[in-house]
Parts: C-alpha cells; structure tokens; sequence
C-alpha cells in the first residue's frame, strides 16, 4: 500500500537526518537549557521602541494620567524578557549542567539588565537629535511625525544605539542578532560595536555597512550603499578587536555609494566625500574629494533594435 | 531582599523614563486620538493586493459565483479601515480636543477614501502592463503567475501607484507609510510623489531609490542600484515642493548602478544608460551612455597567501 | 441619508472591480484548484531551518532522548505541506478540471517531495562549511553560534539550496518563491538555478544578485553588492535556458559591488577581484584585478556653508 510505503520512506529520512546529527553536531543545540529566543528579541526590541518613542506604535491612545502605568507595564515585561536572554546569552558555550557559578551568572545578567535599562533616557536624548536631523536633511520630510512613522534611518539607528550599549556591556550574541534584525528590515548594516555621535542621519539607507570599529561624530549625514569598512581582513580571527574602521569627525556628508576604509583612516570635520568615492587614507578637515577621471561616453544609435551584441559592448547588460 | 531591591530599581527606572518623556516630549505621542496604526496600514496593503490580484495570495480558492462577494467583503473592511486611517492622518498635528471642524475632517476622509477605491480599475490595468514587462524583460521568468507570486519588483510597484494616487489626493503620511513598507520587504524605495507610466520594470530591485518628483515614462526598465535622485540639496527643507529629480522619457533602460540626478535632467526616448553611469545633464533621444575610461589592472600573483596588505593596496578590502 | 450614500458608492465600486476582472483576467485567479499558499511555502522554509539547525531557532529545549521524535514530527508536518504545494506547482497552467492524469500528477509530487528531503543529510555537511567559512572570513564573528543566529548569508545559503534541489527535480515556481522569500529578509537575491560549491561566505551581502545560469566553485567569498550576471539580453524569454551567467572558480575572492557578467567569462582559481571591478571577460587563475585609472579630487572649501551648488557640481548630491 501508498500508505505503508510512505510510513517506510518517512522512517528512512528521519534515520537519516537523525545520523546526519551525529556527524554534523556542529550546526545543532541539544541539551542546551541557555538558548537564545529570537522571537523574544524582536519582542524586546518591539517594546524598548514603545518606551522611546510612546504612543507612536501601540494600538492605544496613551493618556497622560496613564503614562507611568504604561512604562511600568513595559518595563516589567523588559526586565523579565532581557534579563532571560541575557542570561542565555552569558551562557553560551559553556556546561550548565555543571556550571558552579549558577547564581553569579544570574546576578550578572540582573546587573547588566538594570544598566542597560539606565541608559534609556539618555538614548532617547540621542534619537531626538536624529530624528531633527532627518527632518532638516530631507526636503521630502513632512514632520516628525512622518521620519518616526517611515524612515527606515530611524529605526536601524535606534536599534543600534541600543546594541551598542549591550555591546559595551560585554554581552554576546543579543546586540549582533538585534542590529541583523533591523538589518532585515531596512537594509541598513550597523555593526553594534560602531560608536556614533548625535544628529546622525542616513537617507535612503539601502546597502549601507557600518564595520564594528567605526568611529562617527556628530552632525555625520550618509547615504544608501555607503560602505565604512576594513581593509582586506584575510588573517580573519586574528584581526578580532583591532580597530580596522574609519574614523568620521562631525560634520561630514558621505554621497551615496563611497566607500571608506581602514582603521587608519581619518576623515577630517565637515569633509565632503562624494558619491562612489574609494577611500583609503585620511582626508583633511574641509576638504571635498571627487572623483577626478569621470568620463561618459555618447553613442547616437540609429536602429537599436537591431544592435547585435558582443562581449566587449560590456556596459550593457542585465541578469 | 533581591525582589524588594528589584521593585525599587524598576520603580526608579519608570521614574527616569517618565522625566525623559517630559525633558524629550517632541518623540512622544500623548493625549492624541487621532494617531495612524502601522499594522492597520500593513493590512490595508494586504487587501488591495488581494483586491488587485485576487485569489493569488488567499488561502481559499476565488469561485467565479463568489467573486462579488469576495470584493464586497474586502471592500466594505477597506473602506472602513482606509477613512478611519485617512481621518487620523488628516488629524495630524492638529489639537483635536479643540477641533471645530471634526464633521468636515470626517467627511473629507469619507470622500478621498470613495476617490481612492475608485481608482482601482485603472491601477489594475496598469499592473497588468508592469507584470507583462517583467515577464517579457527576464529571461529567467517562467509565467505570470512565477512573475505575480514572487517578483518583488510587482509588490514595489503595486504599492507606489496605490501610494501616489493618496498622495495625489493630498492625504499625509499614509502614502510614505505604505511606500516605506514595501521598500522593507524589497528595498526598492520609490517616493510616492513619482509619476511613473505603463510596462515599467525593476529587475533584482534592491538598492533602487526614486525621488519624489521623478516622471518616468512609459516602457521603462531599470536594475539593481539604480539612483534616480536630487542634486545636493544642502537647503533642506527649502528644497521642499521643487522638482529636483529626472525626468526618463519612453523605452528608456537603466543598467544596474547608475546614477541620474537633477530636477533638470532629461533622459530621451528610447536612450540606454550603462551600469554605473553618473549622469546630471540631459541625454538625447536615441543615445547609448556609457563610462569611457574604464581600465583594468591585471596582476599575477605568485604566491598570493603571502602578500603583506598595506594602506595603498585599497581595491582589496573586507569589513 | 450618508449611510445609503454610502452603500450606494460601495456598490458602484464593487461592480466596477468586478467589470475589471472581466477586463484584466490576466492577473486574478479563478477557479483555480491548484494554487500555491505562500503563507504554507513560508512555513516549510521555517521547517526546513528546524530541520536542519535543530535546537537554535526553536522556544523549546531539544533533548537527547527526544531527537528522533523531534525529526519525525517535523518530516510529518513537511511532507504534508511539501507534497501539496508542490502538487499545486506542478499544476499551474492546467486545467485541472478536465486532467486526466490528476493520479499521475499526484504520484509525481509525492516522488519528488521525498527525492527533496532525502537531499537534507547531504545539504547539511554543505552548509555546515558555510557556517565555517563566515566564522574564518569575517574578524567580527563571536562563534558558530554567532554565525547560526545572526549572519543573513547563512539564511540566504540555506534557502538557496533547498531551492536549488526543487529546481533540479524541476518543480516550477516554489524555488523562486523561495529564494525572494530570503531575498526579502537578506537583500540576498540568488536565483534557485545558481550552483554553488562548499564553504561559501557572503559578507554583508545586502545588493548580492546572483544569476540562474552561474557556478560557483568552493571556497568562494563574495562582499556586499557583487553582480553575477548576464551581458544585455535585450532577446529577453529567447535566452531562456542558455548560460548567461559566469562561472567562479575556487577560492576566488569577488569585492564589494563588482559585477561579473557573461556565460562565457570565467574567473580562474584563486583570482582576486577589486572592489566595483567591471569585467565581462575571463580572468586566468591567480590574478588580481584592479580599477587601473582611478584618481580622486581634493578641494579645499574655504566657506562651505555659502556654496552655491551648479549642475556641473555632479558629484555631490542627496535625493
């Protein structure tokens, strides 16, 4: 019968899969009581936007005889949340079946919660100035309402900015998979270990990579595909913790597509660097930097139709 | 007692939340019944598309005997949905409490919402010219409904035409919204205000930016990457309400990367423009753009493993 | 009374989306037993992830003494899901009312659902290297389990094979369904038909666009925005099926936003290509290819703020 056969075929596979196990352990968590949830990160990330920017994405009016109920509720449920994956977190790698230090693990990721948590205030002073920035730098900006309800710039960098402070923490794994959450969503790659100064704003967004050393002032304005990344990294784990990003000073404009790299490279305050830029060495404060060598070609094309194409007639093509 | 110290700690960081909320009030939305939900707009996307294309993405088989009944029910929810939505966005900003012309703020939405639902008819047969150039434009497509269920360029431009008709209306916030959405789900991101004709195709999608007051034609094909955007706009805000992007006559194709900025900017029918290209001035009908001085450097490298990286070998980098 | 008012316009706009399906049957689908669920190909995918890197993404501890019940519950929900989407691919097109073969179709599926996950031993050794190669390539990296849980290359990979095993067995539709799922979450956008070797790293990868007709070899690592296209293939559906895509070959090193195009061009062993290289032509084995002619333009800007930008001032821009 269709049946048995299916039940037989069926049995083979989870055999089968269940061999491949054993021989690719590398890739699999069994028995691990400490495993990150990411379905309660992107909870935590939900509800630590709620408290910075209350009554833009709850389904409620907040009135303002609630408020303190409101941030009490949200912050119950953060503390319980963040200190769990936190605590997962710590653990990762390590025995916990024999783990003696059991309670000093849970002490640490309390402490590292309520630190965390302390820093909001403060945050949400920083992302006041970043969403003033987008409304300033954007003629297409309505309000502020309109760059916190759309722009994908405020929301990569608050997740960011909350990362961040998780990754001075010393807390593994959480602010990585926070930041490739939003990374998902906007397309914006923020490295949680990138230190980034007030009045940051990132237009369009789209392909930007932001490497784990960079240093970014203030008053600092990018654009899609802008890459401020590393040199040729191939000793791989060996170049772990080395600063090998730039350093941006305040007030620098980064046009769409440029590319700045290393760790020694400085660009200097209020620069200009403009788009599709390659950079490798330090620029000085003021200076704008082109590209000198741009040349177009024009080609008048009678019946284009009928064009036959070679391999050398590169410029043109499609996937 | 850890729980009595818990409760004091969170108590203390409610209080420091709620004194930031006062310090940064200009990030909160307190005391506003009119505010937009971004999950109500995420659904209304959801039933147009169905409305659109119905049955390609409902659980249920469309029946033909059924089929009024399936707009009716997605209608009378859109209707209800969209004024509700329409009337908080026309809300925005205004001090509600104290509105004298709520009825007349009602019956505006009332009448945008029955001025937008009855522009589908004609969206629809635009859309069915979009999803025909992509299917003719790749050769990897293998049907409609291959280019309808995964395209991503159909999502994007289903949601930029269903955006710029509220736009055209004159509804805040809503059509940025939306436009917004789809460029998380496909990073295109096309501005609601640009005016784009019939057959238009975006192949691969991501990384596309098209500014707010760009006209494209009819016939239009672009790639990956392409740029359709403003000259440096350093005024800001000033700059808002002036047409500071291109304008790209009929059958004109776009190849992946290029750049074509300027309010003044005239690309003419039927003209090619080459990857990577970096256009701010008007091309004529009929011409093929291209990069000319383009060249290579070819090195052999013996013993590759070895080479010592320095700051001048920039083309080679990582993050 | 508004209320009739109302009912009225419904009702007109209701039979005018009814008239517009009459017009543009194109794009709906009625009466069409066999549709493909997208929600349901979403839900195998997250399957398939469980499956394959059991314990990481589930809320639930995976012991050791319940691993084969894990599997067998998995296999049982996948072959269900998996045979009945792929019976409904398999029937796109036909008119399934008067098929006669609707057994033969049925066993089709069936057979190809288990040739598929008896792939899923093998594709987990393959991408056990993927994981290994972005824990080597990439200094950023904390651990495999850093690279499981937060590294969009490792989703987009994993999609990527399953869906090249679909496309292999010649199921339609769901492969590509599939991949845009990954490019929707990544950026990622590699087509189901590419052929890719073990131990391969895309870093960043936001802007990726890999072609159906590409190959790549082992040891292959690629940066964010690479193209691995085809030449202009203005013949469009006519070049459905040829090689248009370029072979890579091993442990060649492809930089941030170079395309490589051509179903001729081949990229030799251990090559290295330059960050926005453009190359439409085979590279012999162990060179590294560089932009030749690019120089950049430093200008000292006494009194930026006063500038006045001019058409010609093209390399500075925002949209």
């Amino acid at each position: 019968m269709d049946r048995e056969q299916d039940e037989k075929t069926i049995r083979k596979l989870v055999g089968d899969i269940v061999e491949s196990y054993q021989r690719e352990p590398d890739i699999i968590k069994i028995e691990e009581t400490h495993r990150i949830d990411p379905e309660a990160v992107r909870l935590i990330i939900d509800d630590l936007r709620a408290l910075i920017f209350a009554g833009y994405f709850d389904r409620r009016k907040l009135k303002s005889d609630s408020v303190e109920y409101y941030v009490g509720e949200l912050m119950e449920r953060l503390t319980y949340n963040l200190q769990k994956q936190i605590r997962h977190a710590l653990c990762y790698g390590i025995d916990c079946n024999h783990c003696a230090n059991s309670d000093h693990v849970e002490e640490d990721a309390r402490q590292k919660t309520y630190d965390f948590l302390s820093t909001i205030p403060a945050l949400r002073s920083l992302l006041a100035t970043d969403v003033e920035a987008a409304l300033e730098g954007d003629p297409a900006a309505l309000s502020k309402d309109d760059v916190i309800l759309s722009y994908p710039c405020i929301f990569a960098i608050t997740v960011a900015r909350l990362a961040h402070e998780l990754y001075r923490l010393k807390v593994p794994l959480l602010p990585r998979m926070m930041t490739e959450h939003a990374h998902s969503i906007t397309g914006i790659d923020i490295n949680p270990g990138a230190t980034i100064g007030h009045h940051f704003f990132m237009d369009h967004g789209t392909g930007i990579v932001v490497g784990e050393t960079t240093v970014i002032g203030n008053y600092v304005k990018i654009y899609q595909g802008v890459t401020l990344g590393a040199l040729s990294t191939r000793g791989g784990q060996v170049l772990s913790g080395v600063k090998r990003h730039p350093t941006i000073e305040d007030g620098v404009t980064i046009y769409a597509g440029a590319s700045i790299l290393g760790g020694n490279t400085v660009i200097g305050k209020d620069a200009v660097i403009g788009s599709n830029a390659f950079i490798t060495t330090s620029v000085p404060a003021g200076t704008r930097v082109s590209i000198k060598n741009f040349e177009l070609q024009f080609n008048q094309d009678e019946n284009m139709g009928s064009v036959e194409l070679e391999q050398g007639d590169f410029w043109f093509y499609t996937i």
